[in-house]
């Protein structure tokens, strides 16, 4: 059985931290499936379009890992994939406690796993919420992600 | 004199974290006010009426717990209810730091204790606030507030 | 059936953050039970002789709280007291973690509950590990524990 | 070469929590700029008038104290001001994970420091978040605030 | 290239809580080995012999799990048994920053990953030491170690 | 008035945290003491003599810093030099906490501040006590320790 697993979030924008975490699991499973939600409801600083495709230039080089879009439940994605663990990051520990209920609550409707590992040092300080900040006010996000000139506002 | 205590929150909706507190505070209190906040700026998921419904309905057996609404400051209502105590749970580090605070300020403002039980281990991770966001996408919240389809949403 | 509470501790030695503690509990229960413990493996800075002495002379004025010593485990001390709480106090998320596991561990074992309280603002700061560390180096730690001439080291 | 501090904010209200901090730093500085930030997509409780009037009362008989506006990136504020280094507060661990990331960001893009003191103990529960809820609701605030009458609701 | 994980610690003694994560680890990797460090500076509460006995007849039923001792650094062991993961629980925040240091120290020195889990709800709050703890007194230890008649103090 | 600052503790080893903390407090302050604590019912991994040398020759490019010992309280310390300002790093929410009582504590006794920079993303997971442990199982600490080669086992 192959082990795959969902790498689930907003990505507005896909920050040089999210970039290592899946290169530090791309070796443990046979598939990550990075899995950008789209919620209706919500206004996103940069276009769907552009979040995509600049994820997607970022692991061109890697053959297993896969590029969707998905919108509701992250649990329902996952059994829909076959995809037996969710993989998150943590930084801190105001991370920790909301990932903790999050990994519980999905644990208790539908038994599936979510596995963490550290954030890297270098990586740990970069919120999406701060870079949108720094770029509405004219500022250079290019430290904290890879190859932003790819990224267009909404 | 007896000894009153009010468990305040917009409780939408009341997920079986809350009622598990309530049911351990009951033996400590000779009468427990649940009050539900009404904030006209606020909106709410869940209609207000299902809500008060739903709660009552969990505490009919126990005759020491009544279910009110109120509006303005939480203090002014412990004041008009004689009530001693508010009464809280925590569930995590995060909640330990915004409860500190507003315990704190309150007792400033007005001299009035806020006491705390942990959350029990089993309902710990249940927010509302993911509740409604399951909900919201279709799933099933059963699991985490008993009799949830009394619940109507607005 | 009249409400006890223990208030279980080495004391060593009972700070001004305790003894507010107590006193803030005192009108919700009808005994409150301050439980010194005693460990034959463990050294203790003060006497416990003059800690049990500073401890009664703080609430000489309080008609329902006794002072104790006990060996074993607080639960068991619980059973025999009828008590049907344990109190404390909480500083920071470190003593939250910690008495979380312990009021979680307690409750499987026994059933019984245990009730928090904030520390103040101004006795937050105190801990017992460094008020001891002040006296050994030679300072003066009448800020952090009333009428600390009572207490005779070791 | 002058040591010149930037305490930025939106300060909506400037609490007794600020105040204190910044007459601690004081005397460390030879110049503190209090920045108040001003963002055109954003709605303050308080009219940004009122509060500017407000903090120059508050430090009018402190010489080396400078209240401005100022809107875009923070770092940006500093360069122009020649400050060397950021100060803040830090009230609890939800402060400082939060502060950290921001502190850390902007170390990375342009150098500058952030200095921390610890809140004292006596304000470190006021939150404006929560003194701008009480006064919403008709409570009195001037516990947390200090001649907080000369504030105006917008 | 199989997957393999160590799993280290003193396990004195191993609780629900080691024993549950072990379980939810198994499906992820093709061998776990359960490593139980020996450092002949510490006291330990139960005997080595029964402490692997107990941890053994445990897992009995699965067989990719292996029980062995190890002294010296984990990372060692690691490299010499080909383990490409360190895996852990997360309980609470104590638990998260001191595994975060470890397992950052443990990445720089020789790139091993670590892996956390969070630890089961009903199992999160068991420690080892407050385990000790209670057998040390003389109360039952059931409710938080399988089979704990199987261990023997030492 | 020249303004002096003590960055008080064990330094056993002094690391790289350290190390740059000193590197980025330099520019603040006319002086600063390192003051290396000596407590004689204290057992220390490294010599003292070794760690003086040690953390001198990191700074011997450095006029404003001086290298000292000292026993008894640290306020007392910075009394006698007539220092400010205590100095010290934050790594997480566990110094954090611990920290934040040590500073309340001295300010409660004698009015000195203490002023606390973030320790850089890089070193922030390393730990004395790690180190040392490290240290004697046969590892490397020279990335954790500048010129650990100068320290001498005790």
């Amino acid at each position: 059985m192959s082990r795959i697993a969902v790498f689930p979030g907003s990505f507005d924008p896909f920050t040089k931290g999210h970039e290592l975490l899946v290169k530090r699991y791309a070796s443990l499973f046979d598939k990550i499936i990075i899995a950008v939600g789209v919620n209706s409801t919500k206004q996103y600083f940069f276009t769907l379009e552009s979040r995509l495709n600049h994820i997607r230039s970022l692991f061109k080089s890697l053959d297993n890992i896969e590029v969707i879009t998905y919108s509701g439940l992250t649990v329902d994605l996952c059994k829909e994939k076959k995809a037996q663990y969710l993989i998150r990051g943590l930084r801190n520990t105001t991370d920790f406690e909301f990932e903790k209920s999050i990994a519980q609550m999905n644990k208790t409707m539908t038994g599936i796993e979510t596995l963490f590992l550290m954030t890297d040092a270098e990586t740990a300080a970069i919120h999406s919420t701060i870079v949108r900040e720094i770029k509405k006010n004219g500022g250079d996000i290019s430290s904290f992600v890879t190859n932003s000139d790819q990224l267009i506002i909404s």
